[in-house]
């Protein structure tokens, strides 16, 4: 038996709007009511399974519906469109009967079933991504991006009056740009650059009297392979002007609030805000995961008179002190083992930088330094960490460096504990963050006794620590904000420079740096620049948090692979000598590598 | 006098919403109304210019504000915060009394003065182009696109449930894409190409059962030096699945008048549409500009039994013909000189090819083939062509490239009427027209034996054609249609081949290119591919005609020369060997030019 149904889309048109305008079909599989029943309306899909002998279970982007067919019509993943009948059930439910059928495409046996509980390797699921992103997930995945940021752009330009702008993928290499990709041009030996943010160009708009720029911007940035980086990405690009960071953390709290997914819990206004300094001293990291306390405490006081060497060592140098976090019950059995592992390991390490002490049931410690520490030294600690029987305190002694450790750790303790069991952060919060008041400049890794810009050399300094810019540069504080959520860093602005003089000076004078190589910037922040800021949200990292995806990959449709490789296409590929030829460029083979090149 | 005003951002909080939301400011230069008369407001922008000694003529993106102040306070260009006083003029009008005023920063000498009427050179605007987008035109142009710009994504997300995704522009390159900037990786010999449009992953997308997808996409085109190309543009990239062309130009007809300007004449829809036959007959173009007539017209029948011996050669070839225009008053005396220059020069250089026939005020003909013609011939030709006293017919024999020739000197006889002051096209009407019906495959140019896709070799047969691609692909018409406006083309797209063996056909046998290039596209139509088809539209293009502007670059803020230059930020431009080290390649120096490595 074979139906056939020829495709009249006059038939198919009453639908004007929506997700089935336009379409060979009336409805979608997942918007069939019982208000439907006695309708004839057109499906268009894939046949999802069989079921009975009896039954197609036919699937589009919408979800699934079962129709009564004739089994022998169809197999497994065809594309089809289906011409039903939809009746009602004595149970109240509906049910469609298939009128005619038309095989619209047919389909090879698949690498992978699309099933969201089939497990497929990552890079499986990378060469077939066209069959990956059937998934529910990845279909959710995509939609919520489109409409997330759908609302953004409402916020931005319904709302605020921004303007969309579209700025040069194929710009000037920037001074010392060493993750920029380079783009060979037809003139010898020159080259364009993918630039790694519109930073330039938004600021010239703030000259150019836009006043108000955003774009969902494609950037670049060349790392070689890196875990969870992606060769190019999109940032929410943001620059206004007459503002101060007042307005712009407002405008982002504005827009994530109204942005957030219906679905989720909403998200209250403002955020909390925390110094650089208060971030440091607290969570020993700058973008803290407030979702859970454990936060570093100061215990220098317990051991100002101790006789334990690395102790006092630690307290004698300049700046020195003893950090500690309390990990709550992070002595009692189901965690112990873990955690206690895992710390006795890190102390083989590391033997001098973190001591671990356990707090037993009766309140006694268990610790090399039990013995050490007299007995009101023992109940200081106690106090101060605000231990409890069953904790587990982590105590570290140095100057600067110690904080970072236990910031670290105190990351690490608490996927170590719900990876026990023990619920540490709750999985469906949102805790946002604003970290203000960073350092505006910072010694140089290679060279200490030079300063480089802790962010980039265009944020403009703190205006009560403005004077010291011409004499005190590593005590300034610059106008720079991040956003953080729960622990990832999702953007980051500042309120820029607006005055040439002071830009000059900061790269000539601070940074050392030739700024006739800015010459076109300084000049227009020279034409009248107005005071402006901005800020920019890593679109990726944010949606990934947002769907709780390991990666960012799980957010793009078409991801590279750690390597930056399209396993799909196979990018990137050999080029021959020819075609390179009109971009006066050829290929250094590196030795005995020579052989690669055919193909 | 220094009047100093502290910012104060709490005072100007009064905004929510809108363009002063967040803001210094509280209002704009341009929304001041009578109903503000008694307000204390806050400004900030640039002086414009000084008046009388006594105003400040004040800009920011809104317009212009007179502010009374005491002038020497400020000096021209300027940025600027007036707290001002409006205050009711007794002619009704308002006038605004500055209270205080802070100069936010300084100018130097400007390379050009803001004013619309002052003409500046492409080059000078260029380079200063945050200077020249300070203009009231280039302000208008990127506010119109980001406007249009977002009612398209109103129409297409929320009225039609497209879903916007982002695809990559590092990408494999294309077999034969000449045209494609490569992107050295870091791998020896490996390149990523930047991809001329999202084509593969549009279609990956509908197999990947998204549906409907849109993006404004980022395209590029490595052409060398073109006259008003770019070698990076942005498409309005639409795919959609279980659709036919009906449903694209639907779809596409509603998104042009969904996002049409507010401040012009409404678009009419459904937009004419004409085979290409049709359109090569009447207009010798495939893309006619329809705002006036002058079409071709087939004389032959006036010369069947001439003596003419070029028009007799041409009438007896296979496929031959003589064609004709008619230039209402092309022979009045404004028109002539400039015209019958024009033509003389013309047909100086292609003496056969066109014949210039004046009609004189008495009927008579002036031509150099008036004595070989008979009179009845004579009263035939100026019947036929529709030609009264005072035009001027062009006429030309040959077989099919007659059509193109008369097509072009349609379109500069039509210039050469406007420059001369005669209403040939109304410079405020939008034609738009839809083009279909295209062959499939053309005879490649350099092996007429061989045939190429006229588009591209996804494009999908008509249905009642499908037959002929396994027998006499050469008579196939493809589902290709183009949407042209005034004359240009600003879009093109087409049902896609949705059967692996009928793409596999096409690229294999019909045009003899190796499959296993495209082997992941196969694969995913083999995997239940649905029906799809879709469109690009080309935003850049499409807007300068909307504008009125004569280039693209007037709707780009930063666009590149005709020679791929960025004359602000010099790109592209020269990078070290060492810079280039890492990428595995080396400047290939031309002969002699190898100073030009220096710097």
């Amino acid at each position: 038996m074979h139906f056939k149904f020829s495709l009249n889309v006059s038939k198919h048109s009453t639908c004007t709007t929506g997700s089935s305008s336009l379409s060979f079909r009336s409805h979608t599989c997942g918007e069939l009511r019982p208000a439907d029943v006695g309708e004839e309306v057109t499906l268009c899909g894939w046949v999802q399974y069989l079921r009975q002998d009896l039954f197609v279970i036919m699937r589009d982007f919408s979800g699934l519906a079962q129709i009564l067919i004739p089994q022998d019509e169809v197999r497994l993943h065809v594309a089809v469109t289906f011409t039903i009948s939809v009746i009602e059930m004595p149970t109240g439910e509906i049910e469609v009967l298939a009128e005619s059928v038309e095989i619209l495409n047919v389909c090879r046996k698949l690498p992978f079933e699309i099933k969201d509980f089939v497990k497929k390797s990552e890079s499986l699921r990378m060469q077939y991504r066209y069959l990956d992103l059937r998934s529910s997930q990845m279909q959710y995945n995509l939609r919520l991006r489109s409409q997330l940021v759908m609302k953004m752009r409402e916020y931005l330009c319904n709302v605020h009056g921004f303007v969309d702008v579209e700025t040069p993928t194929l710009f000037k290499r920037t001074p010392g740009g060493a993750k920029e990709f380079v783009v060979p041009s037809r003139e010898p030996g020159r080259f364009y650059s993918l630039p790694q943010s519109p930073q330039q160009f938004k600021q010239l708009l703030m000259v150019a009297g836009i006043d108000r720029y955003f774009q969902l911007a494609r950037c670049y940035r060349d790392e070689g392979s890196k875990p969870d980086r992606q060769p190019e990405f999109t940032q929410v690009d943001i620059e206004m002007s007459f503002v101060d960071q007042a307005g712009i953390r407002g405008l982002i709290e504005g827009l994530v609030q109204y942005s957030w997914p219906v679905e989720k819990d909403p998200v209250s206004t403002p955020f909390p805000c925390i110094t650089y300094e208060k971030a440091m001293k607290d969570y020993g990291v700058d973008k803290p995961d407030t979702r859970f306390a454990m936060k570093l405490m100061d215990i220098s006081k317990t051991f100002h008179n101790t006789e334990i060497e690395f102790l006092k060592d630690a307290l004698n140098q300049p700046g020195g002190c003893i950090q500690a976090i309390c990990i709550p019950d992070g002595a009692v059995k189901e965690c112990q083992l873990s955690l206690v592992f895992f710390c006795d390991i890190f102390v083989f390490f590391f033997p001098k930088e973190v001591s671990v002490v356990l707090v037993k049931a009766d309140g006694a410690l268990k610790s090399p330094l039990n013995r050490l520490m007299p007995a009101s030294a023992k109940q200081q600690l106690l106090q101060m960490a605000q231990a409890r029987p069953g904790d587990l305190l982590l105590i570290s002694a140095g100057t600067q460096e110690c904080r970072p450790l236990l910031g670290k750790l105190r990351l690490q303790c608490a996927e170590l504990l719900e990876s026990s069991g023990v619920a540490v952060r709750d999985p469906s919060a949102f805790h946002f963050l604003w970290v203000v008041d960073f350092p505006l400049f910072l010694p140089k890794e290679e060279d200490p006794d030079q300063l480089e810009s802790a962010h980039h050399p265009f944020t403009a300094p703190l205006p009560e620590d403005a004077h010291l810019l011409y004499s005190l540069p590593h005590k300034v504080r610059g106008q720079h904000y991040d956003l953080v959520l729960n622990g990832c860093e999702i953007g980051g602005g500042s309120i820029r420079i607006h005055k040439a003089s002071d830009q000059q000076h900061v790269l000539e004078t601070i940074l050392k740096e030739d700024p006739s190589l800015l010459s076109h910037l300084l000049e227009a922040l020279d034409s009248g620049a107005p005071p402006h800021g901005g800020i920019a949200l890593g679109l990726d990292r944010f949606l990934s948090i947002i769907v709780g995806a390991p990666s960012i990959r799980d957010v793009i449709a078409f991801p590279k692979s750690f390597r930056g490789h399209d396993l799909m296409s196979r990018a990137p590929d050999f080029v021959s000598e020819d075609e390179l030829k009109s971009y006066h460029i050829a290929v250094n083979w590196p030795a005995g590598d020579e052989g690669n090149q055919e193909k």
